[in-house]
């Protein structure tokens, strides 16, 4: 049995989902505020998290070309101001360095909250002949931008991210490249977070500042919100024309370059807690899990019990399971709460009876299933059940997503259903952006993307009645 | 044979020896200067060796228990004050925030030059009872020191290391672990990097801002210059009186903790690049190299060359050796240059006669010795002498340093040695910074750090004549 204590002190999601969400994220250990508003400190627990999402986006970044790079964290105003959409979108929102030791800088310089002009400076050196191209370059970091309210993980002044920055010949090199880390985010999201998404374009409205193209991976929280997971934008040749990046082509002209940028961030833990934590506790699945197994040791002070706790640590983590046991002097109760509180993704008991008769019990964190396991068969039942684990937590959230993707072709509908249902709403749209702002200011409904399978569940547009152009996912977003 | 033409525009290290570190950080892709004044860009070359660095020390710093974690970018100026040491050395080199977004800040906020007063802010909060300690938490960023001269990866104002901070119950614990820190450091260095260090104590003026002792390693490079490569610092309860960080003791009395920290950063990269680079251009030792092998096609065009070269490739992979094939229009001899000048470990050549002969030819950087191969025994081979070069380059650099330390017993056998022989020299001191300072002022040379293995090579301070109290390593530096 958990011990009841331990998880007394979070609220339960049904009663206020904004509490249970920091009470998780404080009592599992995974951020702190710290003494500078707005920024936030990753503890052991939630960093650990980020270092598995680096490792494996980190490889299927590798596999599909892209080298990594670091570029400085200071941008000068002038380059800064280079392109007119960009700096507009970012400048209201940046920290400015005035003064480097006792002097006063002769031009400000601002904190990256982005790097694309940093890149554009770089590319604008090294790229002369179609040779050079393409360049797929990436970049792990944290990036500053000024925020009014903060949440933990999901909107800090200062939060981790990667920053992929690539250089093209052609427009459609580019497009090919923003669809594809579009896919491998998603991809990812899928086999490792357990997370689907609905993907597709963001209109005019929303898309990056200086951007042609900006697409979209949008996760549905269990408040019905979306969550913005991941972003890939086509920047088209418009950057390559303000910072001047040309490059001489197999006939010997000049051509401007074209240019593409993508990034996940520290957010994407904030969808894993919402996705798939409950009223115990955050619960990671398997494969992002930084501890994968806590074996427990059942009245442990008995005679062989640590011994074999310790043999089945050794022999998982040989097998290259992340698995730790919990021999402190707490009761099993408290560490079964505890170990559940942290996410951990299976919990293996055992106690002198289990010794005694070559077995164990393995615990899931999702469904607090138990199985009896013979202790010549753990490591083959550990790797089985945490496969099934995996791909139960992503059918239960699809599940979850499908059923909260509902249609509107009215205006009334559409209001009704946003208000009532939470989720996504399928609706038709004229393509003008004053729909979109009368939705946002009545409903705070957003266009969250124009999906790729279009669908015409309507000739006009369920806001305005005119002929309708395209299908929009629209929902409250965070 | 190697193209001369691509090696055409390096410098030989003979000639210029700054120059010719310059052209191998260039020529090689390491790094360039951006449009920010002091900043670099680590380009994928350069960034490659610092994710293995990353890597490997990562690894090591959590066999031994330490944890990762991520704290906030900037400091507000109250918090760098108070420690009184600590902002007297490094409040004149920050970078001062005082804009957000369009709002002046109520206090000026630096950007992070090393981060003790955060860690500090934090563990006043987590740390209440022995049972909470101890607390070994390292992060993976990037600092900002307002430098005036700049040279790359030696100094600049923004670089990437590492900085550890740990908080224990005792100052011998605290002292355990400084200690222990600098030896992985000097593992580290000798068995990836193929450096040997000279290791010891800072002295009172070289020591680290509010430290109570320093340790350091100190590499020695072939212009006969000592390069600091890591430190490892305890605080004693310096920090936490100025913080107040306490503890309640087994006996339930208050205590106030003890601290390190330790840190080694992107300088590594130069110490690389200067230790074992040659006129040839970059030299990686295989254990830290991007690229351990290049394979080279000869007669690329010939039937069966590359398809052979890519079976080799495939062979090495899959036995977990970083190689690449450069199948580009070049010639072979430029491709050997090229491979040269960028330090790959191994390049293997493979032609039409070779693959009739059932071989190949595998050539060393180091030595540009030759062995021939059985294409049977191919994987073997390679990491055989991958073995055996990282540690040939290991002794060599080893026999360099042991042949360039020196010693001294009188102020005028000091001065003439220090300004004719490049390297340490071995003099005892009276223990009194004006000494330090004397000869300082006199020869540009300092006390680099007083080893542990104590020898008395004089009864008398080799400044001033007095009375000695300990051996120093001196010499200049970087």
């Amino acid at each position: 049995m958990a011990d009841k204590k331990f998880v007394e002190e979070i609220t339960s999601r049904e009663e206020d989902y904004t509490q249970w969400y920091t009470d998780v994220v404080k009592k599992a250990e995974l951020m702190s505020y710290s003494s500078v508003k707005g920024c936030m400190i990753l503890k052991p627990g939630g960093y650990a998290i980020w270092e598995n999402i680096q490792r494996e986006l980190d490889r299927r970044f590798k596999e599909t070309g892209v080298e990594n790079v670091y570029m400085p964290l200071f941008i000068p105003e002038s380059l800064l101001e280079r392109e007119k959409d960009h700096v507009e979108g970012f400048a209201p929102e940046v920290a400015w360095v005035t003064h480097g030791g006792e002097e006063k800088l002769q031009e400000r310089l601002c904190v990256r909250p982005t790097s694309e002009t940093l890149f554009c400076d770089l590319y604008k050196d090294i790229v002369h002949s179609y040779r050079d191209l393409p360049k797929c370059y990436n970049q792990w970091c944290s990036v500053v931008r000024w925020e009014k309210t903060t949440r933990p993980f999901l909107r800090s002044s200062e939060f981790l991210w990667q920053e992929g920055h690539t250089v093209h010949a052609t427009y459609e090199d580019a497009e090919e490249r923003t669809l594809k880390m579009l896919d491998v985010y998603v991809n990812f999201a899928k086999e490792i977070l357990a997370i689907p998404m609905v993907k597709g374009k963001k209109t005019d409205k929303e898309k990056f500042a200086g951007a042609e193209s900006t697409y979209t991976m949008e996760a549905l929280m269990p408040d019905g919100k979306a969550l913005q997971s991941g972003t890939s934008h086509n920047f088209g040749d418009g950057f390559a024309k303000a910072f001047d990046i040309q490059y001489t082509d197999k006939n010997n002209k000049l051509q401007y370059a074209f240019q593409t940028s993508w990034g996940v961030s520290t957010r994407l833990i904030g969808a894993i807690i919402m996705v798939h934590g409950d009223d115990a506790g955050l619960c990671l699945p398997p494969m992002i899990a930084p501890t994968q197994v806590c074996v427990i040791p059942i009245q442990q002070k008995k005679e062989g019990v640590l011994e074999k706790a310790s043999e089945i640590y050794e022999e998982l983590k040989s097998a290259g399971i992340r698995v730790k046991v919990d021999d402190s002097d707490k009761s099993p109760g408290w560490k079964f709460s505890e170990a559940e509180m942290r996410g951990i993704s299976l919990r293996i008991e055992i106690g002198p009876r289990d010794i005694e008769n070559g077995k164990c019990v393995i615990v899931r964190r999702d469904t607090r299933e138990k199985t009896e396991c013979s202790l010549d068969a753990i490591t083959e039942t550990v790797n089985k059940i945490m496969t099934t684990m995996q791909s139960d937590m992503y059918d239960r959230a699809k599940e979850y997503l499908d059923s909260h993707i509902d249609t509107a072709v009215s205006y009334g509908e559409f209001v009704e259903k946003i208000n009532r249902n939470p989720g996504f709403i399928k609706g038709m749209w004229c393509g003008n952006v004053e729909c979109e702002e009368k939705i946002k200011e009545e409903t705070t409904a957003t266009s969250r993307c124009i999906p790729f399978e279009q669908e015409e569940i309507a000739p006009t547009c369920v806001c305005c009645g005119k002929p309708a152009k395209r299908l929009v996912y629209w929902g409250k977003a965070y």
